[in-house]
């Protein structure tokens, strides 16, 4: 008998859905959108309904499904409890338990940016590392920490939360989550946004920006690689802030390896380079030689590593 | 049969030997001075002998000693392999296998702060907390991080290195390993007294300070408590770094509990009080709540640790 499995990543606005044999391989997979009524609990009789179906339509028995993991945009400790789900509007209740006895199938949980982590140590360009560190440079900057293999979920399952190291001690303007000086607030693409207006209200000289109304992080990495200085400059002070904040994280942990994703990470080397220019002289010698790799699984990071939970 | 294990604790000037029994019970224990004679080989057969002459002296059989657990003063990764032991003067060799064949029993190595950290979440402070974080106060500036009740040793054997973690970006002077700017150089006894000269120097108001020519961590400390107003600056200048490092900390790995030790820590409430004052504003709303709690096995935190890597 073929046995199977499911990843099943849950997002603010949608739910994806990989379906996996044993070893691992990804053989379907789907997108639904995310229905934020009922305060919530409709997200996960969705998810039961669509993996019910899935089962259905594909001629599985539930026999052959050896679990569903479940990444989830908040925080989750191992066990699963949810503390709460800002953007779902879930909280207090544990998932696993919950899902399980709606599916009649083992749920295990993970946080998103956790199981992307697992997900890109599984199958992405963290292969081979037993103990390596995600940060994802998308809207927010989120991160995972693997250690031999398994995600550090935390106690109140706040493993990861990288973009709220604290890096710069003289921020007036809040973090989202309400702190001052917070990685998220210069290397997410929103950071980088807020960054490129500051240093072109700074500097008034001509810069390929100047003339943008809507600038992007994208834009502000494209211009630097054609040797835009004020772009450069931007870049600079981005991966400044995140070579710091993951020298903190070499200090603490020594991982064999740091994998970047995200949507700001498609920029590729020039980042990765600017990162290492700024970590290795925060960095006792020998942490300095780690790599810096770019992941490779995209958005399908997260169901892989969801998928992982259950192939263990 | 009784079975029993020694823990050792391998310092630049001192070998401190504990032998324990199998439920973890300190029996005994001896100091020795480390001779760093023979490019510090001579440590290592020096452990052997000692060994060897208290197991007869003890009258127990090989066969009764389930293992040896040795702390070392460098990085050691989870393999027994030691890059360097600068104050030892040894480096480049496997430890474990090194000793395990000079003395015919097993051996199981860590860094001295890491099984410091293992001995204070197993019978110290930390216990209870299979997920910790010990920040040691001396000389310099020390940690371990406990995760499933085991060392994260890192892939070079420099996990937990707090005292690297850069937490002032604008320093001119060089820690120690080279850089600029670690918590080491603020946070240790000695970087409390080189805050005081500071403090001293900026400052020309009257302190009980002032009158010192000879001061240490421990006077500043008493003087805070006794209401000095620069004396209380300057501990919660030293906190401040230390809040903002701990931070850090608890933002990538979101552990149960910090215990704090090491000489600095004996000023007690007062320390954690003040670096409580400076890491809430550091972390995210979940991770405010954490307990900081003072080290309770002060010098023998590391032959406890050294035996609950061989009794786990």
């Amino acid at each position: 008998m073929d046995r199977y499995c499911f990843g099943v990543d849950i997002g603010g606005t949608g739910i994806k859905i990989g379906l996996f044999n044993s070893e691992g391989n990804l053989i379907d997979k789907w997108v639904f959108t995310t229905h934020r009524t009922d305060n919530g609990m409709d997200v996960l009789k969705d998810v039961a309904n669509s993996i019910e179906k899935i089962r259905i339509e594909k001629g599985l028995d539930k026999e052959q499904i050896l679990g569903i993991g479940v990444g989830i945009p908040g925080p989750v400790n191992d066990k699963g409890d949810v503390l709460e789900l800002p953007n779902i509007g879930l909280g207090g209740f544990n998932i696993e338990e919950e899902m399980s006895s709606m599916i009649g199938i083992r749920v295990k949980a993970g946080n998103d940016a956790n199981v992307a982590a697992l997900g890109e140590q599984w199958k992405g360009n963290g292969k081979g590392f037993e103990n390596m560190v995600l940060v994802t440079l998308g809207t927010g900057v989120g991160g995972g920490v693997i250690h031999n293999g398994k995600i550090v979920a935390g106690s109140v399952g706040a493993g990861g939360e990288i973009g709220h190291i604290p890096v710069n001690y003289n921020e007036e303007d809040a973090c989202g989550c309400g702190k001052h000086g917070c990685l998220e607030q210069y290397a997410s693409a929103t950071g980088i946004v807020r960054l490129a207006r500051q240093a072109l209200q700074r500097n008034p000289k001509y810069s390929l920006l100047s003339d943008k109304t809507d600038i992007s992080a994208k834009q502000v990495f494209d211009y630097a690689k054609q040797g835009d200085d004020l772009a450069l400059e931007i870049v600079d002070e981005a991966c400044r802030y995140l070579g710091i904040a993951l020298a903190s994280v070499a200090q603490i942990l020594d991982p064999e390896a740091f994998v970047i994703g995200g949507g700001v990470s498609k920029a590729g080397e020039i980042l990765t380079s600017y990162i290492k220019k700024h970590y290795q002289p925060n960095v006792m010698n020998a942490l300095k030689d780690k790599p810096f790799l770019i992941a490779t699984l995209g958005n399908d990071a997260g169901i892989y590593g969801c998928a992982r939970l259950i192939l263990t």
